[in-house]
This record gives structure tokens, C-alpha cells and sequence, in this order.
């Protein structure tokens, strides 16, 4: 995919700035060449992106109309083990404890739901509630945080629509999982 | 071609660095974009560039190869009056006398291939002897250079393949031209 003298590039713009673009400079600019070279190539109608990489999905959403590559991007519904835990090639690198404790993600995912089916509409007093949540369950938040799932803004106020995303580390694994405060899971 | 949101660029490399690339930041980015949203809506098997504008072809050709655009990129000679300017749009913009000057360009390649023919391999001797000309013709050099074909690097000494880059402002208009040392005009 790279011959020798491969020098250019898709840059991704604003919706790949926040959240996992914070913490990983560069990491969606390579998901997006890749991805454009994948969907030049195969010139599919169609790819389908899961939800639980949520920031990608629409990263690559934008991606591919931008430049039209005639690719619809279309996301499917994260799956997740009976316990919540989302379904992740990372998860074989936890150790017992770690799968014990990656169930925090989930379960601040479905407090925040709580919290909000109990009327708080309050942004950073939604964050702090899945922040406590993966804390109580050893996990080293990377971020929590509520946006609004269309630019990834942060909203002044929590609506249904609003999403959680969360990224967290059980042990050295990182984690992702999110969801709109409205959902029910 | 640039709807509401539109956020995802395409990012050249080295090859867009030196030259037209360092006087005109972000311009071959458009030019990529653009470029490569033609490639991926039109499916051309081939398309054709060209080589006055000599880093544009380069850089395009690499961009199309790296993203797997699927469509060839050929270069084709620069087409020229009868004096030797190389025909541009912007050549309307001028007036009878920065016609006139503007010859400077094609006289400061001629000049540097003589040089060359004549046994002249210093890169910052030949350089010199194209500045003079435009200087002569009342051309404001914004650059003339001497850079290999393939990457556009500043070689050590002089060679056939070795192509004079130039771009000068006769009055308020920015024209370009180049060619490689060994060929005769």
C-alpha cells in the first residue's frame, strides 16, 4: 500500500481534531489515506464503519464525500459481550481483573443514561458522573466526554442526541465505547 | 465541488515543498484536492498535464499513485509562441512592454542551456547566468533553480536530465517556465 516514495496524504479536518485526534496526533490521517486508497480502489458502493469508533465513522464519512470516492459510508450498531462490554480485538489483552474492570466503560456509559433519564442536563455534570464511574472501576480515564454527533461539538446543554465518548485504560489497553444519552442500552 | 462542512484535504509531500510550494503555501494542497476529487469523479484512465507547470505534474502524478486514483498522469511539452514564450492564460495579462520583458524567462533557459553546452556544471554559476537574463529583462525573480526531474532536489553538479526552474513577476504578473539543460528549445 506504501511503495517507496509515498509521500501524500488525506488530512482530515475539524471533526478529527477533539477526542481520540487529541491524543493521537497523526492517527486519522493515516485511518483516512488508507481508507481512501482502500475505497479508490475497490470503488465499493458501499462500507460499512461500526459505532464503537464513533469519531472514525464520521471522520471517514466526511472523508469520502469530500473527495468524492463514491463510497457511502454507513455506521452499524456496536456489539457488545452479555456483561455491555463493546466488542473489541483489544479485549483478548486484558487480563481477568482488566475484563473485571473494562466493564467500567459500559457502566459509566449507562449511569450518565441513568442520570440523564433523571433529568440532568448539565454537560460537565455528566462527564464527572461516567469520570467517578470508570474511576470506581480502576480504569485511567483518557476522556469522557458529551458532544453532539454530527460535528462532535460540545453541546451547551445534553439533549437525547447527545453522545458520551469514552476512551480509558485497563492496564496499558486502551478502550473506546460511547453512545447517545438517549439510547437506551 | 466544496459543499457546506467540506473539511478533508488532500496533503502532497516533499515533492510540494520546494519551488512554487514554498512561494505559494497551500497551493498545491487545492491543487491536490481538486485534482484528486476530478480523478475519483471522472474514473479517467489518463489524464494529461502540462509541463510548464513541472512541479504541478510531479506532484500530481506521485498524489494519483499514492491514493490509488487509477488514473495515469502524462506530461506533455510546453507549447510556445513563435519567440519562445511559453503559452499561458496569464500571458492576456500583460502589456506590450511586459511582453516584451517577459521573453526574459524563455532567454534565461536558452542562456543556461548554452552555458551548460558549453561545459558550465556548477549549479550556482548556471543559476546566476539565469537570474542576469531575467534581471536584464526587467523581470523580478522569484526563483531560478536548478533541481533533478524526478525529485526535485538541488543536485551537486549540473547533468542533461538537470531541469532550470523559473518563476518571475513581469509587473504584477507571476509567470513560469523550465526545461532540462541537455534538451535544445
Amino acid at each position: 500500500m506504501y511503495p517507496s516514495g509515498f509521500q501524500s496524504y488525506v488530512e482530515p479536518g475539524p471533526l478529527a481534531e477533539p477526542l481520540c485526534g487529541a491524543r493521537r496526533p497523526g492517527h486519522f490521517r493515516g485511518v483516512c489515506t488508507v481508507v481512501a486508497k482502500l475505497f479508490a480502489l475497490s470503488r465499493a458502493d458501499t462500507a460499512f464503519f461500526g459505532e464503537k469508533d464513533f469519531q472514525q465513522l464520521l471522520v471517514i464519512r466526511r472523508m469520502a464525500q469530500d473527495l468524492n470516492l463514491g463510497t457511502e459510508v454507513v455506521g452499524r450498531p456496536i456489539v457488545r459481550e452479555k456483561d455491555g462490554l463493546a466488542l473489541s480485538s483489544r479485549n483478548a489483552y486484558l487480563s481477568p481483573e482488566e475484563r473485571q474492570g473494562a466493564l467500567g466503560l459500559w457502566r459509566a456509559l449507562s449511569e450518565a443514561r441513568a442520570r440523564f433519564k433523571a433529568g440532568e442536563r448539565d454537560v460537565a455534570a455528566l462527564e464527572r458522573t461516567a469520570t467517578g464511574v470508570l474511576d470506581q472501576h480502576g480504569l485511567r480515564a483518557d476522556y469522557a466526554e458529551l458532544r453532539d454527533p454530527i460535528e462532535l461539538r460540545r453541546p451547551a446543554a445534553a439533549d437525547e442526541t447527545t453522545r458520551l465518548l469514552i476512551a480509558a485504560f485497563a492496564g496499558k489497553t486502551r478502550l473506546i465505547d460511547n453512545g447517545a444519552l438517549g439510547e437506551t442500552g
